[in-house]
């Protein structure tokens, strides 16, 4: 039994911080770096992702994660579960061939990449995100999956912000998060 | 034992691919994501990384890290040794108090970032990157960590290309690097 087993989720809850007007103001962003910088917090937060996947019967073969706060849960947990981890990139940072999917901001739009050869046909993926907001970050990552000819199998998020329904953005995909605000 | 444990570092680099001309032509990038997609070779190399901090008696609460491919190594192997994770980021991107250290780049400088409470004084961190090449980056988060009262106990890599000579800018730190070319 790892040592951290007697944390709760609310006492990970705990050390997610509010930040005033950030990324601008009257927006109040929700700090999880005190949360990671707690090695029996931040591990806490991966077993219980993993254990939610083993609970929801969730198979899969890779996790797919968007750069950059997506990686840090993403490959902890594919570490931990020995399963392949999928880097989902801003434009031109991956170095060799990507299918991109475009999607809208609050104003213009934005990219996300993926290598052509990352997943295989069929192929199962997790995706993975400290946070969901509007929706529209994983939205184009599950259609990146799909384009690539993978399925979607769960979107797993540290945080929701519900008052932002980014589940509507998600249709039937299997959704969990383990904290709501 | 974990199931990966018979999988060589050799194994691991013969799925580290040359990709030419990226990000500019003339150079070949060493592209570790068919590394990263597979499970099993993945979670091998977290785990060779923490056989090294052990076998180096390297003590460390916590391991620093900058975006976004040192978060891949980083946040696994936090996540495994139960240390805490401490992002160091580009311009704008924490939330929270920061400070900065500037670094010359071939062509103008760049930025990282850490939060200002991010570690407590005389904590001893351990530098995660997935590659050492000039050095320039970890240069700057060495001096981060330092200039935060922290103290610098190793920085670990997974790739390190020798001919750039990137240990030159790391002064007295312990280097460590798991595939040189």
């Amino acid at each position: 039994m790892s040592s951290n087993s007697q944390i709760t989720l609310d006492d990970c809850e705990a050390l997610i911080r509010d930040v005033h007007d950030f990324p601008k103001e009257g927006i109040v962003f929700k700090d999880i770096t005190p949360m990671l910088a707690s090695g029996p917090h931040f591990s806490r937060i991966v077993n219980i992702m993993s254990d939610l996947l083993h609970s929801e019967g969730v198979q899969t073969t890779a996790l797919a994660c968007p750069e950059a706060r997506g990686f840090i849960f993403g490959s902890a947990l594919a570490s931990k579960l020995e399963v392949g981890f999928i880097p989902i990139r801003k434009p031109g940072k991956l170095p060799a061939d990507t299918h991109f999917i475009d999607y809208e901001l609050e104003y213009g739009t934005d990219r996300v990449e993926m290598h052509h050869d990352a997943i295989e046909p069929g192929q199962p993926i997790v995706l993975i995100d400290d946070l969901l907001a509007t929706g529209g970050t994983i939205q184009a990552c599950a259609k990146l999956i799909e384009a690539a000819g993978g399925k979607v199998a769960a979107c797993v998020f540290l945080v929701e912000l519900e008052f932002l329904n980014g589940r509507d953005l998600l249709g039937d995909h299997q959704v969990h998060s383990l904290i709501k605000y």
